[in-house]
Formats: structure tokens, C-alpha cells, sequence
């Protein structure tokens, strides 16, 4: 080249969250990596465990690009698989622990996965699933893995039935001097993971290195994340890779404090006993916090932030937590983008230094460091809506942290790519200081006459009720309005409420388009995210003849 | 694709610094960008300017590639430049204003730009390095822009030439609804940043979008900033952009503070009034810092970072610096690097949640989360060399934050990035625990009999002398050892010492060979980094027909 530039392995290096593991073995040595009940490994520790599982994986026939699916609670084999399925070369889909078995036979029908590695408490349904599924021909059976715990040799069933390898095997018969198979291009895919299916079934969603390692800085940017954190596993590692934060930690040499199940006495206990300085979650920990016992809450011994993912601001369940000492942090997102894309502030960190200016910093997490672009658009447009803070339009991204595309199904990928930008079938506004506000998901919104009814926001008025413990709004035909918002409510334990009180409660809060016709009480049918499925009570309420305040 | 994944301009964009400002706009816009005197800027006017520069420049006929040079002190153009050129697709060069006429029309002859920015106070040293450059023929005159200064009409001299334009003149001439020329590929360059020329010709260092933006978030990792900072410029713009600090404090949201110079006095005004919390410097900032009179030393109202670049461990001047209150993290690195590229931190941010660990976090920055591989090297080999903190090899580095090359010169480049490491030409060791520790510069390590004697820890003891200012030790030929160490000394203002008062205090702290054997004094030739030029005193040196302690 004339001028002389070059682009060699010195100075480019495909993006690659395996880079975090390798520097954390170097950097962080000796420091806790993992913690699991007893159990403690370090960083140099992790590091050589997945080089030995990349390397009994390319031992047993894995190659560049196949699929290594896995089932587990969090558990320190799932953090290291992370890392150790992309070092083989292959993608990783971690797989909901509350699939069904129909579920999960569709999906691991879609994946056909090399290897599945299962956790002992989930080694019958997986067994059961895949002898339900029929192969293609001329492709081989799934190999499983099982995996079992600490401190429990009963969990070591793997060995017990035929075809079932051991995960305690599998790290044996690994190298810790294996080579690892690096991206040849960074864009090339390192997970899949599967959409809750609110709208049908789930999708399966493609992440790169690339994506994967822009985000993880991105995650460390958008929860203000400093050196060695020491982090509470209360999310998913199956939730969007752990929202990414799975890479992430090894990036910062973190502490993971894995837990098998959540309660609300040890998330207290790990808080106090590893001083916990930042936890994730769905909104469903806020609740197991805010609801327990006395006994099990105690004062924190420091700083403590609560990432939670939701679409709609504070309630008086994060005002609850807030009470407890918790700094919660909310955020939105979707498994398309990585996990929460965006985030809202409460307060800023410290008083701002020019202090005639204006406090932004709410609107700071809103459009995160590392997107491209955030915006709300005339549907079906690339439009800008006005920003009067009352136009509804469909909120779009560009970012080098979204999705690669869906697993196999190049249709739905192209219409959520359309004119550049991800479409995410969220409805907003933009308000005059450039702050999106979301309303509703867009098949979600209820049309009533000439006002669009966000249904998020009266869900937050009734899940304001004491009394309420879910509650979901869909919209029912009607002649005139064309849709009225009724309601169906879960109630506390324990608690009994009629519909007058609850419409009445509304009623106080909202203007009188935005009050639920009725409310139907009972247990809601959830999706694989615990969030009600509309689209099943859509239709039960249009087959329902009955009067309004039912 | 089969799978279905795709890469379009919603999932894939170019990384560019460039994006951090249209950012800045968006989320930041009514706050402070920069600060200069009673001058005031906010993002949106940033940004705006920015725009109409960029679009001035396209007006003017600058195409993609082409290269728009800068001399200017820290003032707020400078600062806008380093994003309005890269907007027009052109390659800022940010020139150093301690070059002299030879050097700068040797540099301009190198890089052709179609424009020069200079400030109102370069114009006339530009204009007449210009009247003496030869240019090849069909190429076309430089066109230069004169940059004034706020407040002062007088400055406005540049209308006054002949073929001068006036920065307000391009800014008038812009239009803020550009459209931004981005980069194709985001390998393509955005500046060229010269060396300050320790051992020849400063040579012109090349830096792609893609190095800049990474680079710019590791800046901000490596030297834990957090959102919205108040950053000092007492670090020059033209010093690796800013060490890419330029582009990172629109990432960050930070208020720049701007100085035409820099002054004791100054810093601690501008750490009182405006509550900085950042600042970077070369050492020579610590000098001023530490040797200000009583009157200008105050104390600091906030915990403030200084940044200092510099290749040995703590010296008297920073423990000075640091009982001022100053929080000193010094960082190691290169042009080729695109600034400090590793740190060591002095004590951790807090206690270890993990009291029986090591405590490593001075091992951390050494290996910044952005650098792929750091490693001290048998010299032409990839082999490491073994870690016991004894065995003296080449510092090497692999990352994605290193330069594209040097600006037309493909054999020096070549040359560096030999065997995919970048060759740093900088001696160090391993430790047994990982951490790399620096020796001196290759070309600058004395050889004496068996022994490998760093000229840097012999001026680090000729430092902490109390009446030495400046050191700097060479190899003088001996016919028995090869090499022995020689000194040349600065004595501070006022004081007087005997050569053989130096060389006793030597003696006491270093071992008999790391003495040197003569001390000469006066003033030391030095390069445009202030750093002494040891190839002219090494000559000096060897020439003289001295005895040894003359």
C-alpha cells in the first residue's frame, strides 16, 4: 500500500468476548472467578477448565460453526461453557429451564445441536424430549452431557444411563494446552439464544463475537460497572447470555456468585455475607426483595445496584426495594438487542458541576454509548415522529450490539431489518427534550375510538393496588369504539377484591377511556418470561359474551 | 444466507469516534462541552460547529483521504477539528507547536494537506515554513486557516494576508445540515500523529476509526472515569489526539476545560472554580505542579485524577504531587499505541470484597482490557522470556488499539508489526506473578561487562537528588567493559553541586557498575517531547577526550 498502512494480526484482532477470559487469567490469576456454595475457583482456574472443555469438545468431532446447546440453572459449568463452547469454535445456545418439553423439542429440532449439555435436575425431560424427535437423515444424535453438582454424588447420574456422557468426563479428557479456535471474522455467529415466544413460538436470535463483545463493554457503560464488581447470578444466564454479563464479568474480573434457585434469604445472605455490588433480574426478583419476610431483609453493608429490566418507570415495588437500600437501575430491552439496550437513571451519581444546567442524566442510559442510533418513527417509515411527547410511532435502533439475524429464518430477519434500522414493535413517543418514552408493544396497544390506550400503563395503575399481585390489559371488539381495555387481574394470596373496587381504584387514576370495562380474576397464562400471554386472553375475552364489569 | 443472518447498516456500522459526537448531541446537548476562559459551548453547538466545518470543508473541495493539518495550543477549534475533519472523510494531523521551522516544513512536505488550521500566534512560522517548501509539481497550495482567540480582535490577523482564511469565515460559510461523510471501512484513517523524534525525524503515525474508537473507551477503562467528567486539557491535543481523550470526552459527555497554556496557577484555579476531576499530563505538568509557590498550591475541594505518562515507577516529584492531594496514575505507551497504553494504579478504588486474596490491582492496567497480548520477548523471537524478573527482553504488543502504520514509510511498518507483535523497542521483565516491568528503550540500555544497566533507574537516583532538575545517563565506549554509564545533569535555578557530590549520593543507592562514571552539566538538548535527546550526547559523550568523574 502507498502510505504504508497494515492491517496484520499485530494491530487487528477479531472482536471477540474469549479475549475477556484470556486477559482475566493473566490479569486476575488467583481472584475469585466463581463462587457456588462452597465451591470457589479463580480466574486462571476458569481459564484452564474451558480450555479443556474446548478441547474435548474438538476431541469428540466438534467443528467451526456446529451448535453446542445447553440446559442449566445458574451454575458455574454454564458460566464456563460460555466461554468454552465459542473457544471450540461452536455457538453457544444456552436454552430456558422453563421450556416445556414441546418447546424444547422445537427447538432443539431447529438447533440440531451436537452436544447438549444438561444439568442432572433436568436430564429426564431432555432425555424424554429428544426421544421424541425425529432427525433428518444422515444426522446424528445429540450427544448429552450431564452435568452434576458440587457436594451432591447422587447428581452424577450422567454415568447411569447409556449414551450419556458426564461433564466431570468431559473435562478430563480436555487439554489445558488446546489451541483456541478463533473467529476468522468477527461477525462470525457465538450464540443463539430464544425469544419468551409473547407472540407465538419462540425465535431463535443470532449473536457475533463482534456484537457480543461490543455489548459486554456496552453493559459495563450503561450499569456504570467499575473495576472487580462482585455479582449476584439472579438473572438468567440463558436470558441473552445473561444480558451479556457473562462476557462482562470476565472483562472487568469480577466475582460471579452463582446461585441453582433465587430466594429472597439469599440474595440477603449473599449481600452481606460477599458484599454484593450489583444484581440483575426480570421485575419477578424485585418482588421475591420486596415481598419477603422481615426476617430475611436486612440492612445492606453497602452500595448495592439492582439492574431490572422493564418497559415502564417506577412502581411502587421498585420503590419498595429503593426502601431497602437497593439503587435500582431500570432497563429496556429485548433479546434482539443483546438484552436491555437502554436504561434509565434515578438520580445522578454526584450533584452536577455546573449546576445552572439542566439535570440530565436520566436521559444519559436512554441512548447508550455504544448504539448508534435510537429513535421513534411514523410506522412503516423512517420518519422522525414530532417530539411533542404525544405522537405514538414505533421505536428503531441501529447499533453494532444487535442481533446478526434469526436462526434460520432469513424472512422475519429482513422485515426486522427493513430501511436500516431494527424494528421493535414497541410504541413511543419522543418528548421535546429528545427523551423516548414507551408506551406499549405494538399489538398490545388498545385503539378505542380516537385515543390509543397504552396497556402498560393502566397494568401499572392496577399492579399499584395493594391488593394485586399480576394484571394484564388487552383490548375487546366493540361496536362503537371499536376496542374497550378490560382487564385480568391475579390477586395476593390470601386477598379478595371485587371488580367494582378495582375499576373504582382505576377510575381515581386514569381518565375515563383508559378505565378497564371489567376485570377477570385468576391466574394468568404466562410465556417462558413469566410475562402474561396477550394474545391468549385476547381471544378468551372476544369469546367471552359478557356485560362490562363483569 | 441460509441461517438467515445478515450484516446492514442497522446491525453493522463503521466504528468511528464521529458517532460519539452525534451522541453527545443527542443525549448531552444543553451541557458543557468546553470551557475556554468566559467562553462557553454547549454539545449541540459542538456539534453544530463541528457540522459547518465539515461542510466548509467539502465546499472547499476536500475529498475523502485528503489531510487537513492543525497548529494550535488546547483552544476550542483545535477540539473541534479532531471531529469536523474526520466528518468531512479528510485525516486531521494535530502538529506539534514545539516544532521548528526545519521540522515543520519537513512534516508538511511529507503529509501535502490541503489545509492548515493554525492559530492566530503559528501564523507567521507557518507562513513562512510554507514559502520555503518545494511542492511536487501539479499539487496545490496548502490553503491556510487562521484560528483567532475569543476576546481579542487583534487576533483576527489572518484576513489580513493574502490567501489567509479566517476560521469564522469557514464556520460561516458551513451549513449545519451536512451530511456527514462517514468511513467506508472503518479501517480507513481518521489522523496521523507524529512521534516527537527521540531517535531521528519524527515519523508520521497513522490511526484507523476503528483503533480510535476502541481506543477511546479503553481510555476511558484504564483510567476509571465514569460518566460526565470535567477534564482539564493540560495534556496537548496534538499528543496522539488528546491520547484519543479528544473523542473519549464526547463518549463520556465530560466538560472540556481549555487552556491556551498551562500554569501552576491555572490548574488550581481551574480544579477550584470549575471542579475538575481529570487531568493528563507528561511529566513536566508534575514539575509545575510540584514546584508551584505556596500561594498557588490549594487545597483541592474533589478527588482529582491526574494522568502522567511515564515509563518508571513513582518518583519524589509525584509523592509530592500526590501529599497535594492528587490521585497520580501513570500509564506507559507510544504514539504507535495511541497514547498510554497500560497503567499502574497505586492502591485500589476500595477494600477487596475477598480480604485473603492478593491484592492485585497495580497488576491490572498493565494489561488494559482493550490490548489482546502484552509480552516482554527474547529480542527477534516470539518466544517470552522466562518469568523471573530478571531476563531482560522486548516489550511487545498485540491489539486492536495500535497504529495502522507508518504514513509512508510501509518498511518501518513492516518492520514493527514483524511476526504479528508490535515491536515497542522498549526493554523490560516479567515478573514470576505476570506483571511486566520496564527496563529503558533498547537503543538507550547502557552494556557494561556482563552487566545490562538501564539508563532510566540511574536517572531516576540522579533525580531525587535535591538540587538535580534534569538527568540523563548514556554509554560512554570503554575498551574494557564495553560500555560505562555517564551522566549529564540540569542543576535546578540557584543551586551548585560538584560532580563528585552527585556520584557519591549515586553511591549510596546503586550498586558500583550503575555509577556513572562522569557527570557533565548545563542543559540538555531536547526533543519536542522534552525528552532528552541521547543519541547527540551519547556523540558528545564519546567525543570527549574526558577522565572519568570529570
Amino acid at each position: 500500500m502507498e502510505l504504508g498502512l497494515v492491517r496484520c494480526s499485530a494491530n487487528y484482532v477479531p472482536l471477540s468476548p474469549i479475549s475477556f477470559l484470556e486477559r482475566a487469567a493473566s490479569v486476575h490469576r488467583d481472584k475469585t472467578s466463581i463462587l457456588y456454595g462452597t465451591k470457589r475457583f479463580s480466574w486462571s482456574e476458569t481459564y484452564q477448565r474451558c480450555l479443556k472443555v474446548a478441547s474435548a469438545l474438538a476431541q469428540l468431532g466438534t467443528t467451526p460453526g456446529d451448535i453446542v446447546a445447553a440446559l442449566a440453572p445458574n451454575i458455574p459449568a454454564l458460566y464456563e461453557l460460555h466461554f468454552a463452547v465459542p473457544m471450540a469454535g461452536a455457538v453457544i445456545s444456552a436454552l430456558n429451564t422453563r421450556f416445556d418439553v414441546d418447546t424444547l423439542a422445537l427447538v432443539l429440532q431447529q438447533l440440531e445441536p451436537k452436544f447438549i449439555f444438561v444439568d442432572y435436575q433436568y436430564l429426564d425431560i431432555v432425555l424424554k424430549t429428544l426421544a421424541q424427535i425425529s432427525l433428518r437423515p444422515g444426522k446424528k444424535v445429540v450427544q448429552v452431557v450431564s452435568i452434576p453438582d458440587y457436594d451432591k454424588p447422587t447428581s452424577s447420574i450422567g454415568s447411569n444411563h447409556k449414551n450419556v456422557m458426564d461433564y466431570d468426563d468431559v473435562l478430563a479428557m480436555g487439554k489445558a494446552d488446546f489451541e483456541i479456535v478463533r473467529p476468522i471474522n468477527e461477525c462470525d455467529p457465538i450464540s443463539v439464544n430464544y425469544t419468551s415466544g409473547s407472540t407465538g413460538n419462540p425465535k431463535g436470535v443470532v449473536y457475533s463475537h463482534r456484537a457480543a463483545y461490543l455489548n459486554s463493554l456496552a453493559a459495563i457503560f450503561r450499569f456504570d460497572m467499575r473495576q472487580m464488581p462482585v455479582f449476584l447470578w439472579t438473572l438468567d444466564m440463558f436470558r441473552c447470555n445473561g444480558w451479556c454479563l457473562t462476557w462482562a464479568m470476565a472483562a472487568l474480573g469480577a466475582a460471579n456468585i452463582c446461585l441453582r434457585s433465587v430466594t429472597a434469604e439469599l440474595i440477603f445472605d449473599s449481600v452481606l455475607f460477599h458484599r454484593i455490588t450489583h444484581l440483575c433480574s426480570a421485575p419477578a426478583i424485585l418482588n421475591i426483595i420486596a415481598e419477603s419476610p422481615v426476617s430475611s431483609q436486612r440492612p445492606l453493608p453497602n452500595k448495592v445496584t439492582l439492574n431490572v429490566a422493564s418497559a415502564l418507570p417506577h412502581s411502587e415495588i421498585m420503590k419498595k426495594v429503593e426502601e431497602l437500600g437497593f439503587n435500582v437501575v431500570q432497563g429496556y430491552g429485548m433479546t434482539e438487542a443483546l438484552g436491555p439496550a437502554v436504561v434509565w437513571q434515578a438520580k445522578p451519581e454526584s450533584d452536577s458541576t455546573f449546576p445552572d444546567e439542566e439535570m440530565i442524566n436520566w436521559r444519559e442510559g436512554l441512548h447508550n454509548v455504544l448504539i448508534e442510533g435510537i429513535d421513534v418513527k411514523v410506522p412503516n417509515t423512517i420518519e422522525s415522529v414530532p417530539h411533542d411527547g404525544k405522537t405514538i410511532g414505533e421505536v428503531m435502533f441501529r447499533s453494532n450490539t444487535l442481533m446478526s439475524g434469526y436462526f434460520k429464518n432469513p424472512k422475519a430477519t429482513q422485515e426486522a431489518f427493513r430501511d436500516g434500522w431494527y424494528h421493535t414493535k414497541d410504541l413511543g413517543v419522543t418528548h421535546p427534550n429528545g427523551c423516548i418514552q414507551l408506551k406499549d408493544r405494538a399489538q398490545d396497544v388498545i385503539l378505542s375510538g380516537e385515543e390509543t390506550i397504552s396497556s402498560l400503563e393502566v397494568e401499572a395503575v392496577l399492579l399499584s393496588h395493594p391488593k394485586v399481585s399480576e394484571a394484564a390489559v388487552v383490548g375487546k371488539h366493540d361496536a362503537v369504539l371499536k376496542e374497550v381495555p378490560c382487564a385480568f387481574v391475579k390477586l395476593k394470596d390470601g386477598c379478595s377484591a371485587s371488580a367494582e373496587e378495582i375499576i373504582q381504584f382505576c377510575g381515581n387514576q386514569l381518565p375515563s377511556h383508559m378505565i378497564p370495562k371489567s376485570v377477570t380474576f385468576g391466574d394468568l397464562p404466562l410465556n417462558f418470561s413469566g410475562k402474561a400471554r396477550k394474545f391468549v386472553l385476547r381471544e378468551k375475552i372476544n369469546a367471552m359474551d359478557t356485560p362490562a364489569n363483569s
